[in-house]
């Protein structure tokens, strides 16, 4: 890989950028945004280049889109017409199966491999990116590519490789039902009047995301609406069961089994 | 208040006495617990000097019962026999009709007033305390005391003034339905499998109080069981709302409004 395109340079663009570069990457890397978006990656030296799709795409090697899905998948639409044969092509969509499809549709000439980095941040934008970001957090393919798998595990992100399908699955448990969740509190809390005035670390802790953008969520929401009110419905199943339970001595059970399982998430992922 | 005895030396009654010593409190701190904690307690300059429950209660003005619930009930019932009249008695037990309806039944000769500082960090004992752990968090006292106020303001808390009923309603929602939501998303979690391996900052966030002992809860749900089940059975309502919604453009409001409600918990509080 001599020359990188990144399309949307945005907090996750960019700190691929910025991560790539760290861990030792040469070559040049180019970036597809807005005009206002550029110029903080130039001032931040996150890019080397801006340039328009076309001509970017038409001179890189490996292709990142780092935009929102329903972006992502417009990117692939026309996408394919630019690039040389046997470019690589990955994403960063929080949903794999549609832009998966999409790809599968679309790309000819480009080899498509759907990735997923499990990391982020309450700020957004490509001033707070950082090379750091995917180290230590899971992140996904969706298919096996040597040449991105070494990438992946260069910025010091732990590698997964399961299918789409699979990781939306997942997703929608790990990552959808838990905004949905908090959400619901904040909002419920809101509702209550005087339930302010008595919250703790608990209801901070749990109410942060709730402050994300539903600009963001609604794409989610969108391409992965199955697999989450599953998810939902089971997590929802889970609670009646503990409220029936409340008083019962098997809630020292379920205790351990969750303390257990919070514990086994903070272990130092493998593969 | 020339004589504080905190019983039950903990993260909670240790994190007291070192806030009121840094707020200018210049008498004898006495602490009575297990002879393990009052050897730490001591290590750290935490209290002057320990002692039995009879004997500190007899010196003191202010009592102050740091105790898990079940045990604050015990302690109620045989502190008034010890304690001079007019002595000052409070706790810092997570609910509170329980605790003031058998205060209102045991204290004659002291007064009673509960308390309910809603801080708290996961490293549990007398070795974590520290004097700041109260600062800028909610103090609810479940009646006016002015001396007691005094000292919650000094320590850098909010004071909250409200009765046990109302308490124990708010922090159903505020604080008991995080933990229960954090337990049942770490249980679903573990249950899935592969989970795990996907699992990104949202899903580390969320099952953090999943980690937390269940013998503090036991208490707490066997003495707020209605207004959890109550809190619960609202906020799965709420979930079973947003789930129907998934894909309706009415979700963009539900994260305006959660978004602002978990804005406003971060402001700073006022009464």
């Amino acid at each position: 890989v001599e020359r990188i395109t990144i399309v949307g340079v945005g907090l996750i663009g960019g700190s691929f950028a910025l991560a790539v570069r760290k861990a030792g990457f040469t070559g040049r890397i180019l970036g597809v945004s807005s005009p206002e978006t550029i110029r903080t990656a130039l001032d931040h030296g996150v890019i080397d280049e801006a340039m328009p799709l076309a001509q970017a795409a038409g001179q890189s090697d490996l292709i990142y889109l780092a935009q929102p899905i329903e972006r992502i998948l417009a990117t692939l639409d026309e996408l394919d017409a630019y690039v040389r044969p046997g470019t690589l092509i990955t994403d960063a969509g929080s949903t794999k199966a549609a832009i998966v499809q999409r790809a599968q549709e679309t790309i000819r000439r480009g080899r498509f491999v759907g990735g997923h980095p499990m990391a982020g941040k309450q700020s957004r934008g490509v001033a707070h990116a950082e090379p750091s970001l995917f180290s230590r957090h899971p992140y996904i393919l969706t298919s096996r590519e040597l040449e991105l798998e070494h990438w992946v595990e260069r910025i010091g992100a732990h590698l997964v490789v399961m299918d789409a399908a699979e990781h939306d699955r997942l997703v929608a448990l790990t990552s959808h039902v838990p905004q949905l969740i908090s959400t619901a509190l904040a909002s419920s809390i809101a509702a209550q009047s005087g339930a302010g005035r008595v919250a703790g670390p608990a209801a901070i802790d749990l109410t942060r995301l709730a402050m994300s953008s539903y600009d963001i969520w609604r794409d989610i929401f969108e391409t992965n609406a199955g697999p989450i009110d599953a998810a939902l419905e089971r997590f929802i199943g889970k609670l009646e069961e503990l409220r029936k339970n409340l008083r019962s001595p098997q809630m020292r059970d379920e205790f351990d089994r969750a303390s257990a399982g919070a514990h086994a998430l903070r272990q130092v992922r493998v593969l």
